[in-house]
């Protein structure tokens, strides 16, 4: 036996009805009920190997927390330094805002630049090593990038479906990685369509989030991280922006392990959900005291990535929130672009507008005293501004360098910075 | 006194003519011969903290190499989680080439994209801890994004200039940032003439490439982490796209300082400088066996960060080659553009053109021989592919999810991706 840690994956339980299924063969939802699957471990075992101290050692990637995730070979897993983001203190943001400490997730820095990478390393690793030669998802763009990544690094084809109107980085991205991209006349929702008679025609392994029981065991990892960054407390407050909430479902789920493995205690952060007014499911259903969502209509947001008109694991997401005594909040497009400025300009951090979004309602709970001033709070940037310039006017001024007078051509150029309006 | 270690800067020195100069007063070039200046440590008393023991249970950052940076305040230092960049085996990529182990640095993880995060991390943290209030540059794009995030989180000013035809994913980051940006007629030499006559006449701190002694320092983390994550082992080759040089500078600084600590012997990776055909001042002057190189003239290439078409290091870059007995290449941009797809397509590694330069080098430089199979090779990737979606042709087919005959049209979708002309 290697000294190396191995996964005490055990079996999948069904979130709703509580059924189990063996781990070992490829799995989607519930064939019982058609909810959400969850992966079970070992955890008394996990813990004897993974504690503090063995951890304080090893490299801050989704490997560190190799005995509660689902890859059974590690080094033949599909993976590209996914992980082990920052957790920055953001000072600047902290006293425009009138917070003692302010946090941020920086999941920018992931490989194709966004929090997807985490799940997808995690769905397209155990699909490979479950025996599949096809993945295949709807996407709002990053998800679809993040799968097309890892099935090149793994070998394998991938079919992504994305709306008509994604932002063009990511369509290159895919495309960069030899992936199939179909665009779909509607939403994401629309996209799962396509993929669902896609993946029945011609046999694709189905990785939509949480139609497959691997990606949230990745997002997990973004729970478990802070934990540990923070020296195995929790934070005060999670603010997060969610679309198809596998983040909110992983990290709850980890903080449960994690105090099973006596690792922390019973407390628990709250919970926060961020929508866009645009596209608000989630924050109707908690305003309304509901357990389910219905489908919101008319979805609209400059934010593409919670721009999810319906989610498959809506209970879960409002257990958590409820759970917690967390919220669930909206901002308007305007106020996401100013949170997306604001982190950039403030603190070096050019963020997607989704990010923008959990920035915004830090402010707004501040404001409005849902959130003292010392609560440490953890805002997540869930990925890059890269896959969103369209969002930033460009429109610098020119000048040449063999102007007899430079210094006043920059002078010039400047003023023409500066002012409002340029032509 | 802390027994967190602390930077053993000691002193500024002369690359050209050795006269040595106070490290903490602002410095530009050697103010005698107006060559480069390097930065110079008691690595005696960095060896006594900086151990492999002792690194062991350091965060993989910048703060980790402490002892031989300059910075003197790493806590109050504006970081952003730079460094630290997975050092990746490429199986495929190596099978395709005939090699027996490639392995890939991929510094698309770095804050802003690229490796430009790390000598600018470095520069604007220097240049605060000195007493600057605004930071300027000539770039090619990469350093300019990475500037104005470090000048964000520093809370100084930035000015950068670039040559006109930058792609717009970087005008649009620095443009996030809050940075003033000025774009000119002509290339990254032309913006450094409009950056000195601004910097005498406002009093910038000017952070252009080796004209301040710190990118370089940071740049060196590169070599340290090489040397680091292959067991305090050098490899045998390190294939570097090259515009201008600092990494090679900065490396190859790192390998003698760690060399003078003890912590490796005195092998050396043979250096091999990558640039591309349109623009290849080092490779001309390698070729000619020059130890300066003059001024390419027309410099064109779709590969922004080597069209440089003078370096002020020329000598540095050209001994480093010379005494490693590496060697100096070039690449059309149809070899970079297929570097750049091979490498996507092969290892789900989205990255600039420049690193394809460098992947296009290891194949011609396996092919010919110069490079033996079992040759241990590191090509650097230096950015993510992010910023430069205008080399990837976006033409997906769309289809209705509506469609009463959904497979069909998946499959017509499907045939239209794969043939080679789409209208």
């Amino acid at each position: 036996m290697s000294d190396l840690p191995h996964s005490q994956l055990t079996h999948l339980e069904c979130s709703n009805c509580g059924a189990e299924y063996p781990a070992d063969q490829p799995a989607t939802t519930c064939p019982g009920c058609g909810k959400v699957l969850l992966a079970r471990y070992d955890l008394a075992a996990a813990g004897r190997t993974m504690t503090p101290q063995s951890l304080a050692t090893r490299p801050w990637s989704l490997q560190r927390y190799t005995e509660i995730l689902p890859i059974q070979d590690p080094h033949a897993a599909p993976f590209l330094g996914e992980g082990g983001s920052p957790l920055h203190a953001v000072p600047r943001l902290a006293e425009a805002f009138g917070f003692t400490t302010l946090l941020v997730k920086d999941e920018a820095l992931n490989p194709t630049g966004s929090f997807k990478a985490r799940g997808l390393a995690m769905a397209v690793g155990r699909a490979r090593e479950l025996g599949s030669t096809t993945v295949a998802l709807p996407s709002a763009g990053n998800a679809a990038a993040a799968t097309a990544a890892y099935a090149a690094r793994a070998g394998l084809g991938a079919v992504v479906a994305m709306p008509e109107d994604t932002p063009a980085a990511m369509l290159a991205e895919c495309l960069a990685y030899g992936a199939e991209v179909i665009l779909v006349k509607g939403l994401i929702d629309d996209c799962g369509k396509v993929i669902r008679a896609g993946a029945a025609a011609f046999g694709w392994t189905d990785v939509s989030t949480l139609r497959e029981p691997y990606r949230a065991e990745g997002k997990k990892t973004m729970g478990l991280e802070i934990v540990e960054q923070l020296g195995w407390q929790v934070p005060d407050a999670i603010i997060y922006p969610t679309g198809g909430g596998t983040g909110i479902v992983g990290m709850w789920k980890a903080f449960a392990e994690l105090e099973e493995m006596g690792l922390i205690g019973p407390a628990r952060p709250k919970m926060i959900v961020v929508q866009a007014e645009g596209c608000a499911p989630i924050a109707n259903a908690y305003a309304a005291g509901e357990r389910h969502a219905p489908r919101f209509q008319d979805a609209h947001t400059v934010a593409p990535g919670i721009r999810v008109p319906a989610a498959i694991a809506d209970y879960l997401i409002l257990d958590a929130v409820g759970e917690s005594r967390g919220t669930a909040v909206t901002v308007t497009d305007e106020e996401l672009l100013d949170g997306m400025r604001t982190l950039a300009r403030l603190e070096g951090l050019f963020a997607s507008p989704e990010s923008g979004a959990a920035v915004a309602a830090a402010r707004k709970l501040r404001e409005a005293g849902f959130l003292a001033p010392d609560d440490r709070t953890v805002i997540f940037s869930t990925g890059s501004g890269l896959m969103h310039i369209d969002l930033i006017p460009i429109n610098p001024p020119v000048i040449d360098p063999n102007d007899p007078d430079l210094v006043a051509a920059i002078t010039g150029a400047r003023a023409q910075m500066r002012s409002p309006v340029r032509d």
